[in-house]
């Protein structure tokens, strides 16, 4: 995992502030500086647990090259150093939340509901969510959705929910064995099992996994999950098929399926925006959709000429910016000002 | 002067290329970039002596706090950034040269003219010249139109033709300080006059004219040039006023006078685009002009939403690059690719 923390804000709470951006990837944490230039406060809402969106998940060690005036980052570093120029702003982190309600209130203000039953009201939502949520691909096992949150879970939203539990892991990436590596010393038992014997994680928690193999603190099977037996969404083992030893059951109450995550538009689509091919529609002016007071930015935007490049999504954090700033003070006028020329800038950034 | 010097390509040839960049300005250096990601090659023409338009000129050593992802930096260190990040697209630079006339050839290409002679043809032309060409102020002396050119100078494009000339420099700052250094070895006489005695210049050139001025090598008056005397566009003397000394004149045949610069749209205005407000109107899809082929990006580009911001500079430059592409492989198909993913741009990037 990235060690890009950042404190996150109680879930559950009703929270108000100047602008809801949903999506902590490079454009949303981005927007937080250039909403900031202008005085204006932001929450931040991402599913993920930690910001950086698909820089974060899809290729954190990976170079990207086309960071004007950055030879080469990577992704991890490229949200570490947003983070860093962010932080005189102080902004709020809704993390392992997806935004999933939206409605319009009397006093003209929008408000959003996360899947954790956080409320955030503002009078501006900034819609920076890239490809879309990153949602677990669910394992293809008949009769799934039966256990699905019940017994059977796609990631750990809390640990402490796991302590005691007989788990089986299914999968060969970083959250299975990150998981399983976490899960171990609090869990009555763990099982990982995995198609292939070998891995896409990185190699230190292979090494780490075989060494609890080997000291018999956990099971590693080389097989796959054919069926799930239990009744009432509680499930009592999972029926495997292994090359080597055939078909046989593992016995245990919980199953864990990693089996990668996918990218779906997701909650968003019911939010009544204009939609063009699963993007939404944006003038070139302000990026403000057809809803008044909601923007997009970044990948998720659709407009003539549109590039799926992270540099346009910051060029969009800026316009929005000032579109925003009508809606936040709509009694002031707004003056352009220049980094390099203005006092008041300068003191803002630089958090005096 | 800065020291991010690039090699120039010699002025008064011939040249064809695929675009041509006027401006290198940050935006004009980022399009090197990004129309190299497509295979498309770029000239570059500016007016300066160096790379780094606004940046190297106006403030090279102030910080700019809004670029993304870089907390603080100067643009001196921006310009460095960007050389550094297109050096593998291997531009051709034409500094010290204003692009003063374009042309449409038969053959459909454009051709720009330098005010050294150069010509350049290609398929495109993208302008980003930022606020303007920067001109020399001219000094608010009576009848010194009738000298400019012949023995007033208010530039030293060539240091040999100042050679054994007994010269007065006029001017207080970075540009009279740097000349009354650089010529003193080969002119016959320098004459510093500056109508203060404290200067805008950096304080180690002042105090190595200050030496100078005690070793007898050179003299300095606390004056203003009032009138210039001569005939047939030859100066003979200048006659100054001085608080302390009254009116006297100081013979010389040369006259440098620094009286800063001035930023304006120059010839480019000629150039038949559609203007508003001294600004080149643009589409956001891919920020070309009324002229096909001719595209406009940065501060001189004008479009509803436009900031001049570096930023939404490169976001023009990237888009803009898409749209030249049509015009330098007519018969060629565009396929988008990220700089993470794709194997071919990666090498490009880094010069295999």
């Amino acid at each position: 995992m990235a060690d890009n923390l950042v404190e996150n804000a109680p879930p559950g709470e009703a929270y108000e502030t100047d602008v809801i951006i949903i999506g902590a990837g490079p454009c949303g944490l981005f927007a937080v500086f250039e909403l900031g230039l202008l005085n204006i406060k932001a929450h931040v809402v991402d599913i993920l647990d930690k910001p950086g969106g698909q820089c974060a998940e899809l290729y954190p060690e990976k170079p990207i090259l086309d960071i004007p005036a950055i030879k080469s980052i990577t992704g991890d570093q490229l949200t570490k150093q947003l983070l860093d120029q962010i932080e005189p702003f102080e902004p709020a982190f809704h993390l392992n939340e997806m935004a999933v309600g939206l409605e319009k209130l009397d006093n003209g203000k929008w408000k959003v509901q996360t899947d954790l039953g956080t409320t955030i009201a503002a009078p501006v939502i900034c819609i920076a969510a890239g490809g879309g949520s990153f949602q677990p691909k669910k394992p293809p096992i008949p009769g799934v959705d039966d256990f699905e949150g019940q017994s059977v879970f796609y990631a750990v939203r809390q640990r402490d929910a796991f302590k005691g539990k007989s788990i089986v892991i299914a999968g060969g990436g970083d959250s299975a064995l990150d998981w399983t590596l976490n899960l171990q010393p609090i869990a009555e038992k763990i099982t990982l099992i995995h198609r292939r014997p070998d891995f896409r994680a990185a190699p230190d928690s292979v090494d780490k996994m075989k060494a609890l193999v080997e000291a018999g603190k956990i099971d590693f099977h080389v097989a796959q999950i054919k069926e799930l037996n239990g009744e009432s969404g509680q499930i009592e083992s999972v029926s495997v098929e292994s090359k080597e030893d055939g078909a046989y059951d593992i016995a245990c109450n919980t199953l864990l399926a990693f089996y990668g995550l996918t990218m779906k538009l997701g909650p968003i689509a019911d939010f009544g925006l204009n939609l063009v091919e699963n993007r939404i529609e944006v003038d070139t002016e302000k990026f403000e959709t057809s809803a008044p007071g909601i923007f997009c930015i970044g990948d998720m935007a659709h407009y003539p000429g549109k590039l799926k490049l992270i540099l346009s999504g910051f060029h969009e954090s800026a316009l929005m910016s000032h579109g925003a700033f009508h809606y936040v003070f709509p009694d002031k006028k707004l003056k352009f000002q220049h980094t390099t020329s203005a006092k008041d800038l300068q003191a803002q950034v630089s958090g005096n």
